[in-house]
């Protein structure tokens, strides 16, 4: 199961050679999980705001297999990897949408924080539940069962 | 008569007020330039490659009238201002696409050059056409008539 | 009077003709900007946080006169081109390092709101003193005489 | 033995929590990469055009150690920590410059090809020489031995 988001590569993005600046992946995919987050819920712009808690980020890896071109129509795909304690990896899978070639696949590793001590805790549990509503964590229960 | 085409807020966008860096208004404005010139001719992502000619910036200006905030939905539209011989303005204007309301304007000037000379020529036909096929030359032709 | 900052074009901010992507302008004049501001005060990192007032950007504009190309050391000078009651304009000149030759001009207006209350509020006393401490406000003064 | 470059994080770079986003560091990473390779031959800004060989990135990872606040100074060593055959890798780490304090560590994986086959090739004795000259092969010489 995954989430999937389209995104576009854009002039002020790519390099001299007309391929996107390898540091774009990951902007990319962040854009996907926001995209993810806001399918969950749609307030969760305010997520650090509102309900107490963080995400901070504490590992990305990216492999480029195929340049990404300008204008090129690219779809993300997000699964999640795994599920620790306290950290969530997600998956994403960057393919292009005409020829359904992977171009780069990329890992983010995020772990929880309570905002007011900033300690951590673990996955809250609106997040859980907002990605078994996707589907997203199917695959990672028959896993562990 | 204005091409409109709608962006996104994204986190990496943003400042630690959580609005849009002023900078990015430029950027929005060039994606939209972008899928205007893509729905011209799909083939236009290598415009200066094949086509001869390339139409560097040699103005851009905006105002800011609100907050474009992290993740909101903006529809940005696009027009000519106006066509001179050997240049062409385009007028962007930033909308929310949920309350109608103005966040920024943008003003881009774009001349026109020989590729292989690099000498500025007039504003090609295949471009005038373009535009007039969106409808984006009447309201100047009116002007000018 | 001018205060200078030198910057360099890099890889992720060319486009594929090798030069910087327009919009990166504005971020190459705000870098000095917030160089001038660190010179002023060390501290005014935390401008917002602190001293209850921020400086929105109200509107920027820029001419670009010939290509900043990649790794190219450009130097940014920031002059004070008027100061009214409730805005600072600010005028950047983007001179490349090694042939004095001007690539691009930009400039920006600022307004200043008490942030608090969220209230358009008159130059604060801090930034008059700060620029006028480097120099920045002589010929303002001169013409005002 | 590591080079080292200087960087400042910008307003333009920050989230909304006012510290970097975390794809930033791959921004620096590569300043810090370019400067490497403008002191090995200043000329090498057009690396692609002249030599007939380029150097693709195909892998990026990073951990992100402490959080990286807006205008903080941060060095960037980059060290060698591997060269294959046809491969270099290039290790980054980014240092508070007043604290000393590690706030993230990166690495990139470049691949070599000749431009006109676009061929993988062998690691150039331009790059091999220009890094032995800046004392970057020293350590992997003496594991090798």
């Amino acid at each position: 199961m995954a989430f999937t988001y389209e995104v576009t590569v854009r002039f002020h993005e790519v390099d001299r050679a007309g391929i996107a600046f390898f540091g774009r992946v990951f902007e990319y995919a962040h854009i996907a999980f926001e995209e993810l987050l806001l399918s969950i819920d749609p307030s969760w712009t305010s997520v650090f705001d509102d309900l107490g808690w963080g995400m901070p980020l504490v590992h990305a890896d990216a492999d480029f297999e195929r340049p990404m071109r300008l204008n090129e129509r690219l779809t993300v795909s997000v699964a999640v990897e795994s599920m620790g304690a306290r950290s969530l990896t997600f998956a994403f899978t960057l393919t292009g949408s005409e020829d359904g070639v992977v171009r780069a696949r990329a890992r983010h590793v995020h772990v929880f924080v309570d905002m007011e001590r900033f300690e951590s805790i673990p996955v809250p549990d609106e997040m859980r539940r907002g990605l078994a509503g996707l589907g997203l964590l199917e695959e990672l229960e028959d896993a562990g069962s």
